[in-house]
């Protein structure tokens, strides 16, 4: 609206007339829905190191291809390889009953051992409340960090932002006072019975590894609900997860290079690797199959590209990162100018806008765009990114992300609910779509 | 953000604290999805003149003493009353075997007889293609609308509104070349099994009344590729549906008093009719909830409205309009100054925007509330209403609406899917809140 203003660049109209054939590709022809039921029911969970995660680099290689890629290659990374075992036991054990409750092992963790772990529980609501009971509060028992994301944050991403420490770190808070396990309310605004899983850190000035668990919403209702009926109820846990050897693995890289100026790259990706639970459809397949597709519609729409589009299905973000660091150094190595770098890690949503990691003036000229997004209902702010292209602000790239309507992700996040049926058609292709749109303009208009 | 510049008013904290307390409420402690929760599930469907309805005017009541009206009353309008029957059939029959489909009779229409109604097909794409077959090509057989909506409109109420023609005006179009009935593709982009009813109307200039029909998505595509396959494949239909005599109901009203001039009306609303076959979730018990829950978070924040605000539960949006035409007819008498109306009828879905059906200096008038919206990314936008407050522009008040991004809202619309499971609590909540704090603004502020 006010933006008009600024719109008076010569190109307006073919490039409103290219982005409107960008987008009746995404939402009539794409196989980015096609792609994702393939991805998520012939591979499903791809953990890194995991027999899955192998096939879907070769999956990954075969659809970039497939969507148009004058080149593909494999950029090798070594990932941890952590194994959740046979089964996972959460049980309240008190003078009467035992009750089952919904646990995971949190990704990283050891195992509890043949007989599992059953100890007395001591619920805190944050970091502060557990060092206030120290050592003598916390020895031998099980700490359970019962913190819920605050329901009044708009933005769920934040509230996770918020609490995941107590996932990443609170096994080793824990121990530091002598606890023999933990067990984390799931990242979650939602109350059903699914754990969430993800990634736990040992803190390696802490000696004692305890093992580490995530509890469902609902499981954490009740157990606090059975702490305060009965202090001294116990929990019993069980996990024979394991940590093994690292293993080789890769990213994989779909390019179709630039007409005019080859060695400029702008990157779009995802990450291919997954928990476990469920089938990664959100958290990342989304993402991949969504990059994947720019290839296509850049073919598809005969969109002469000046610059290098390059797609990566990143290796190993939920757990160590290996893949974006492997491929910074890969591109270190290369030596070619790296313009910027988009990210889709929000799930398969509705897109409400893209970010880019500038502000000011800079700012205002990726705004200048924004008219030209109008009537997807999407606009270009400030701030953007994501874990796989962070590294690339090394090579001077802007970070960019597509940002989507997130009420509905940590619903779904690192849980078996994370399944193909719960990724809306058309959320995701107007995802890619806008995707696709910006790396037109960045190709086009650069910076 | 350019907005900024014109939002100098010296309430802006205070409004910005009010709103803030406003979502807090309704994100923390609303009851606006037990509400709903509690009308889907031990109302259900509530089709004007059913029982159901008739016990949905009595729920709304008491949901609004609930939630803190000072006055609840009840608006009366005479209903069409029609009836689905007991069972509908949809087979392909040709000569080797029957298929079934998935129909439903469409709302209004007469049913088949007890014998069912065996036909040939004339598979049509438009009223043109139609209208060029002529009594020729149409007299005795079927007519088959198989109109997809286009999936390249990013906007799906703008292809429902291209479209739904085919449902409510094709039985009389088809009956005027002598067709013996009719069935539409469903008013869906999603391809799963489930029909769409909704309202028909017979054209008063053609004497034969056809039995009318929606098809599933799937089931469109299956008949159309067996018409393919066997150009004379019959169709069998068979509805008991009826038309029975007009019904006496309802429009529940429910208002806080305004405090400097309660003769200043503002309203908000939905239907609290809806089709048969779910139980109006989306459809409109979202809307009806999130109207009461103004109600409940005025009284909650501690607001002193100036206008008096009036929530309104309006009977028979779907198949009449009786209730928002006689509650326009009431206001008429009743001589308050309406001065706007808000309208949320496009499902519990993930607010976008809310719109006034204004333009030029008033609509920029309200947009300067756009920076108090930011932090929920919100904005004002022009352009708004809705079937029910429509009429009130003749009392000179804005339309406005909650609007909701909409890429889900044809995939329940009208169906048995339409269900309690199938509203996200947030979105539902969120939606409320932005009602809520535009009513606050428009109360303070007015026009």
């Amino acid at each position: 609206m006010f933006m008009g203003s600024f719109c008076l660049l010569g190109q307006t109209k073919s490039d409103a007339i290219a982005i409107r054939s960008i987008y009746n590709y995404h939402l009539s022809n794409s196989k980015s829905y096609s792609n994702l039921h393939d991805l998520c029911k012939n591979i499903g969970g791809r953990l890194s190191g995991s027999p899955q995660a192998a096939k879907a680099v070769e999956w990954a290689a075969k659809a970039m291809w497939d969507a148009g890629a004058d080149t593909v290659f494999l950029v090798p990374c070594m990932v941890p390889h952590w194994e959740r075992g046979a089964k996972e036991i959460g049980e309240i054990r008190n003078r009467k009953d035992i009750k089952n409750l919904s646990v995971c092992a949190l990704g990283g963790s050891v195992e509890t051992g043949a007989s599992g772990i059953l100890a007395q529980v001591v619920e805190v609501a944050s970091f502060e409340e557990l060092d206030k009971l120290g050592e003598k509060g916390v020895r031998g028992k099980i700490v359970f960090y019962n913190v819920s994301f605050n329901p009044e944050w708009i933005n769920t991403g934040a509230s996770y932002g918020s609490n995941v420490k107590y996932r990443t770190s609170g096994a080793s808070r824990a121990a530091k006072w002598g606890a023999v396990a933990s067990v984390v309310k799931s990242m979650t605004l939602s109350d059903n019975d699914f754990p969430h899983t993800g990634v736990m850190n040992y803190d390696t000035l802490v000696k004692e590894k305890i093992p580490a668990f995530a509890i469902s919403a609902k499981g954490a209702r009740e157990l606090a609900e059975e702490l305060h009926r009965e202090k001294n109820s116990s929990l019993y846990l069980f996990s024979d997860c394991k940590m093994l050897k690292d293993e080789p693995s890769f990213s994989v890289v779909g390019e179709i290079r630039g007409n005019e100026t080859p060695n400029d790259i702008l990157v779009a990706g995802g990450h291919l690797d997954s928990w476990d639970l469920g089938e990664g459809a959100h958290d990342d397949g989304a993402g991949v199959v969504q990059s994947i597709e720019i290839l296509a519609a850049i073919k598809n729409c005969k969109i002469k590209n000046k610059k290098t589009i390059r797609v990566i299905a990143f290796m190993n973000e939920e757990n160590g990162l290996r893949g974006a660091n492997a491929y910074l150094a890969f591109a270190e190595k290369e030596k070619k100018r790296h313009l910027g770098a988009i990210e889709s890690d929000g799930g398969g949503l509705s897109p409400r806008s893209l970010g880019i990691s500038t502000q000011g003036d800079t700012l205002l000229y990726f705004k200048k765009w924004n008219p030209l997004f109008a009537p997807y209902d999407i606009q270009i702010i400030g701030g953007g990114g994501g874990a796989d292209v962070g590294p690339l602000k090394k090579m001077g790239a802007f970070e960019m992300s597509l940002i989507v309507d997130n009420q509905r992700y940590f619903d779904y996040h690192h849980t078996r609910d994370d399944v193909f049926e719960n990724v809306h058609k058309r959320e995701l292709e107007l995802g890619a779509a806008a995707m696709t749109a910006l790396i037109y303009l960045f190709d086009k208009y650069g910076f």
